[in-house]
């Protein structure tokens, strides 16, 4: 028997999830095949059906990864970052990935989904529940420093955060001159404005 | 032959809308069927069809009915007004929608459908593009009265006061705590920080 080389799995599913990626964004996940998948990805059926068991399972896997990478940067922070700064790069970060045409297509049909889907609403809302929480728990120090007004409750100014970057996306389907290069800085401007120390309510 | 009469008429159309909004919202617009509207319209389906020949026709009514709305508010705003003030009772408004559990997921069901339908979309971007011009006018009129930063580009502005409102129907399918009556002075805060005159960049 064969032994399994996890490096080389995990390389094979990250290539699928690629391929499946730019199928869904291209096609939308209900039009795109599996032997479409296949052909993207340069496998036979057998080959994904072993890494995947379904197209549901790849859109899981893109859920999780985008997930772990989120958590990764927030847990990355130590005392030395400058916590504010932290937050508003991480906001350039979500911009830019919202001005690739292809990730912001394929993050459109994934929330579409899982307004069908309730294993993917499942898996999307824990992802965002960690994600608030990580913002909350990265206000709390900004503001122990200083840098984020006080009288606000982080929780709930996470939650209006995340509410601006989800924002960003249903822009992206609604308005077509919404240019999200452009619209970095006052993503960047909003937060801060609502955050800063010291503003009169 | 009988006459037709434009308030019934109109008032048949309304009934049908509600009920059938309804119906969206607790079963969600793909399962539910015509029969469905029917009978919690109280009318037989040769009645329903003489007003709407499709089950998207009502939701196209209903989509309008928004948009005719939304542009009522704004049009009625003149040089007595206060304009931030304005702006800042509409969004007080769009949360007591929000609150509105048979609204928010009959929002959250229309904008699924769009993702599917594109003469709804094209129908809800053209309705968004107006909101935008109504607000980025209102904004225009507040900066040349001082109560708005006269830094901000009004169309740009505007553009992320509409995020923020898409934001709040995403976290309401995302985030089962969030509740709209806890948060609608916090979408006064995030707009008033933002817009406010005076403010640093």
């Amino acid at each position: 028997m064969r032994k399994i080389d996890p490096e080389r799995q995990q390389a094979k599913r990250r290539q699928i999830m690629e391929a499946a990626g730019n199928c869904f964004a291209r096609r939308g996940f209900h039009a795109t095949t599996t032997a479409e998948i296949c052909a993207e990805a340069g496998m036979s059926p057998g080959n994904l059906f072993h890494y995947f068991d379904s197209k549901s399972a790849i859109v899981e896997a893109i859920v999780e990864e985008e997930r772990a990478d989120t958590a990764a940067y927030f847990a990355a922070l130590d005392e030395s970052s400058d916590l504010l700064e932290a937050l508003l790069d991480f906001l350039d970060a979500v911009m830019a990935f919202a001005a690739d045409k292809t990730y912001a297509r394929l993050a459109l049909e994934i929330a579409a989904e899982a307004t069908r889907n309730p294993a993917i609403n499942t898996q999307m809302a824990a992802g965002d529940a960690q994600t608030r929480a990580d913002i909350a728990r990265l206000l709390r120090g900004a503001m122990a420093n200083g840098q984020v007004d006080a009288g606000l409750e982080p929780e709930q100014a996470a939650s209006w955060i995340v509410a601006l970057i989800d924002g960003v996306f249903s822009r992206l389907a609604m308005d077509p001159g919404f240019d999200p290069q452009r619209e970095a800085p006052m993503l960047r401007l909003v937060v801060s404005r609502f955050l800063k120390a010291g503003s009169a309510r």
